[in-house]
């Protein structure tokens, strides 16, 4: 179907988006189970709480668009959560394989904080301020997680991928 | 490889970027022909030439660790560079399509934000000092680029994508 209007983009848009949250509460649990610092671990699962939270909220749109969610195979992210499983596969320290962790959900975050400030910006312009709010919200989450994300990185989690095969592995 | 240190992760993260940018400039100049506006194909040009320097960036980083830059294939950019030569193929009105190629080109600035952030934080911790200015200098670039997208999408592509219907194809 072509797509004809800034409306027809943004429903184009939006299942994208959606089609990107349910690969990633499919991927959070992996990523939870793979990390080996109990902060980082806790930041994962927090953040798969948070994600169905967002899908809700995309819910909410699509029922008030009158329109299905589903239809559309976010490839995008596909690709992310690709680069994300094979890192889990690989042998690494475990302080390494939590930075690598880090890096490919940031690189998740990232595409997240793009796709949402892009539909936010198609709501405002469409004059949808409700879905102007709920996007928002989620857009400021994403942004929160990152740099959550970052600290947790800066905090120990580099320091000890760096240090890691000098100390001991029990402690 | 088992991947056993940060130094190890930073290089495998480099060649992650370093295949990503050479996605980036294989796809540029068919997201700038298939661009309407002349301003966003203006863009999409300029950032085919800094794209250009930040690979010789790259290059000297390679070059100076005496290490080769290819071996790895990004398949995060892979499925983003996917997304955007989908809309190039759709049928759509040529406003809305310059919406959706800016939607895009964000997820792909916002991978690169989030991959050159990544390296350079490996870089300052690992005190490799003339590779954190390297990268530092197109992180910035890519968040100068990102803003660019918005002002163009916001000053007028996304109204056009509104009200494109409406107006003669050929004022």
């Amino acid at each position: 179907m072509p797509i004809e209007s800034l409306q027809d983009l943004y429903l184009e848009e939006l299942r994208d988006i959606y089609s990107a949250e349910q690969q990633i509460i499919k991927a959070l649990p992996q990523m939870a189970e793979g990390a080996h610092n109990p902060e980082l671990r806790a930041a994962f699962e927090e953040h798969l709480e948070i994600t169905c939270e967002q899908v809700r909220r995309l819910d909410s749109i699509f029922s008030e668009l009158e329109q299905r969610p589903t239809g559309k195979k976010c490839k995008g992210m596909e690709g992310l959560i690709e680069e994300g499983s094979e890192m889990l596969k690989e042998k690494a320290d475990p302080d390494v394989k939590d930075a690598a962790l880090i890096a490919a959900a940031q690189r998740v975050e990232h595409y997240e904080i793009a796709a949402y400030g892009t539909v936010r910006n198609y709501a405002r312009q469409l004059g949808l301020n409700t879905h102007v709010d709920l996007l928002q919200r989620t857009l400021d989450e994403e942004g929160e997680t990152d740099k959550r994300l970052t600290t947790l990185a800066e905090s120990g989690i580099n320091e000890q991928a760096l240090t890691g095969r000098a100390r001991s592995r029990d402690d």
